[in-house]
C-alpha cells in the first residue's frame, strides 16, 4: 500500500525491487564510453538483420525484454504486465513487441520521459497490490526517429550545434515485489512545462524547464536536497540543457553539483560528433539499465534520483507553429538494508 | 490496497468512485441518437473557433476536463493526476491540454482502448493509496484522425462498406476515493492480439479478436458470465466487429445476448451514412461519459462492463506491409450500497 506526499510524489512503502535489467544499443553507442555497461551491442549496423529500421527497433525492444526476463531467472509467464512505449507514431515498437511477447500490455507515451513513467506506474501496480512482477521497457532508434521527426536520412542534412543525436537503444527493468535488488522507494509525476521554445533542433533548451520544475517539486514534496542522493541523473538534456538546468535550479537556490549527470552527456564521447549529446527515450532507458543500475549493484552508489525528460511535440504541432511542451518524471532507486 | 485475480484482473478493494463525468462531441454526433446524453455539442462546425482541427481537438479535450471537474464541484487543485491520451501522433491533444491545465500528467497510448486504460490506471493509483482524485480523459476527432491515418479530407475519397466513422468527441471521468457515485470495482488488462488483418478500413474485424480475448480472460479470471452484468459495452467494434465478436465468443460457448452493445453501433443512426459505425477513442469515451454513466446514475442499470478496443497500427507499419495488432482493456463500474 502506497501513499502520496506533497503535490505529486508517490511513496512506495512496500519498496518494489529491481529483479533484473537489460539493455541493447546500436553500433555507435557501442563505441561510446559506456559500451561495457550494455548487455548487447548491435555489431554490423542498426538493422539487426531486419528489412526496415522500424522492424529493427521492435526487435531490439523484444530482445531487451526477453534478455531482462532471462537475466532475472524468470520466464515470460512470471511477468504480470509489460509497461512501456517508444517515440514512433502510435508507439508501434512497444506494441508490436508486446504482440510477439504475448504479455498483458499497458502502453505509455510521454516522449523521452517514458522510462521514468513506466517505473512510476509499474512500481505503483506492485506496491498497490495489483502485480507481483512488471517488465518496464522503453526504446528509441536513431534511424526511425530522425526520419519520422526531422528529415529523410538520405538527405544528409547538416545538423545545428544545438542538435542532439537520437540514441539507438532499449532498456528494460523487471520490477518485482520482494526481489533482492535495489528498491524503487518513491517517484514524482511531472507537469507539462512550455517556455515557448520553437526550435525542434534544440530539445535541451525546451526540456530543461520541465526537468527543473520536476526536481523542484520533488525536493519540496520530499524535503530532500540534491546532496541526499549519491547520484542525480537527468534523461537527455544534453550539454545545453544540462547547463540551463543548473542555472534554473540555481535561481531557486538549489545547487546541482558533482553528483549530477545527464544520460545524454554520458553516452557519447566528445569525438563522436554528436554535437549537444544523446537524446531519445532509449538514451535514459539504456543508460539506466546499463551504467546506472550496475553502479547501484556494485554499490558504487547507493541512491539514485533518475529523472527522465521528454519533449511532447509532433511534426504536426511544429508545422502549425506550436512551441514544444515538455515533461519530466522521476523515480528514486536505492540499495536498502 | 488492491489485489489481482487470475492472469490480469485488478480488484480495487477500496472501490474508487466516480465523482463526476463530462463529454463533448462534434456536430454530427450531436445529431445522433445519443445527442441528449452529452454535456456539450459543437454547434456550427468541428473547429470550436480554432484555426486548425488539431487545435480544436485539444480545446475539446481541455474543456471536457474542466467541465468534469466543475460538475464534480471541484477545482483544478483537487485533481492529483490527469491520465489520458488520444489518437494523434505523440498524443498532442492530451499533452497540450495537460500543459494548459497545469496538472501532473500521465500520458497513455493504447489507441481506442485508452479510455479503459486510463480508468484502470487511475483506479489503481487511487486504490493503491497514491491519489485521492484523478481525471481520466480521452479524445478523438474525425478531421484530425482521418487526415493523419488515411487521406486528406479534401480528396473526398469514397469510403468502403467496412469503414467506420471516427467520432469527434472527448470524455472525462473524475475518479475519487470515497465519492458518492458508482464504483470501479475491477478491471482487466488485455494482451495484443493480431489475426493478420491488413485492411486499415476494416478495424472492426481487426479488433474483434482482441476484444474476445479480453472478455474471455475477464470471465475466466473473475468466474463471472455475461448475464452477471446489466450491460456489457465494447468500445468501437462497429457493426462488423460486433457480429464477429459474438461469433468468437460463441466459439468459446459464451453467449453475448441482449445486454451486449457496442458504442460504435450506438452513437450514430442508420441514416447518418457512417457505414459500419463509429470509431476512435472518443467514441467509447464520449458514450461512457454521457449515455452509459448516466444510465448508472439513473439506476437504469446497476453494473456495467466497459471494454474499450484499440487498433495499434500506424501509417508506417501499414505501409511496410504489417498487419494490425489490436488490444482491449475493460473496467467494471457498479452502483454499490
Amino acid at each position: 500500500m502506497g501513499t502520496r506526499i506533497g503535490k505529486s510524489t508517490l511513496i512506495y512503502t512496500g519498496k518494489p525491487r529491481i529483479r533484473s535489467y537489460a539493455s541493447i544499443v546500436g553500433p555507435k553507442e557501442g563505441k561510446g564510453p559506456l559500451a561495457d555497461t550494455f548487455d548487447m551491442v548491435m555489431e554490423k549496423d542498426d538493422l539487426m538483420g531486419e528489412s526496415s529500421f522500424e522492424k529493427a527497433e521492435r526487435k531490439m525492444y523484444k530482445e531487451a525484454v526477453k534478455f531482462a526476463i532471462e537475466k532475472g531467472g524468470l520466464v515470460s509467464d512470471n511477468i504480470d504486465f509489460l509497461i512501456g512505449g517508444d517515440l514512433l507514431n502510435q508507439i508501434i515498437s512497444a506494441s508490436f513487441a508486446a504482440r510477439d511477447l504475448g504479455l498483458p500490455y499497458i502502453g505509455l507515451y510521454n516522449a523521452c520521459s517514458t522510462m521514468a513513467e513506466s517505473l512510476l506506474i509499474g512500481s505503483a501496480l506492485i506496491d498497490g497490490g495489483f502485480a507481483n512482477t512488471c517488465a518496464c521497457a522503453v526504446s528509441s532508434h536513431f534511424s526511425t526517429a530522425e526520419r519520422q521527426y526531422r528529415m529523410p536520412l538520405e538527405l544528409g542534412n547538416q545538423r545545428t550545434p544545438t542538435a542532439q543525436w537520437t540514441v539507438t537503444g532499449c532498456g528494460c527493468t523487471v520490477l518485482q515485489s520482494g526481489a533482492a535488488g535495489p528498491a524503487v522507494t518513491c517517484g514524482t509525476v511531472g507537469r507539462v512545462i512550455d517556455y515557448d521554445i520553437l526550435d525542434a533542433n534544440n530539445m535541451g533548451a525546451a526540456m530543461a524547464p520541465a526537468a527543473a520544475d520536476l526536481l523542484i517539486t520533488h525536493f519540496r514534496d520530499t524535503g530532500k536536497k540534491p546532496s541526499d542522493y549519491d547520484l542525480i541523473a537527468t534523461g537527455d538534456l544534453g550539454m545545453i540543457g544540462m547547463k540551463l538546468m543548473k542555472e534554473l535550479m540555481q535561481k531557486e537556490s538549489i545547487t546541482l553539483g558533482s553528483n549530477y549527470i545527464d544520460c545524454g552527456c554520458e553516452i557519447f564521447s566528445a569525438d563522436q560528433d554528436v554535437h549537444a549529446g544523446g537524446s531519445g527515450c532509449g538514451c535514459s532507458a539504456s543508460v539506466l539499465n546499463g551504467h546506472l543500475l550496475s553502479m547501484l549493484e556494485k554499490k558504487e552508489i547507493n541512491s539514485l534520483l533518475f529523472a527522465a525528460t521528454g519533449a511532447l511535440l509532433s511534426t504536426t504541432s511544429s508545422m502549425q507553429g506550436d512551441s514544444i511542451p515538455c515533461i519530466a518524471h522521476c523515480v528514486v532507486i536505492e540499495n536498502v538494508r
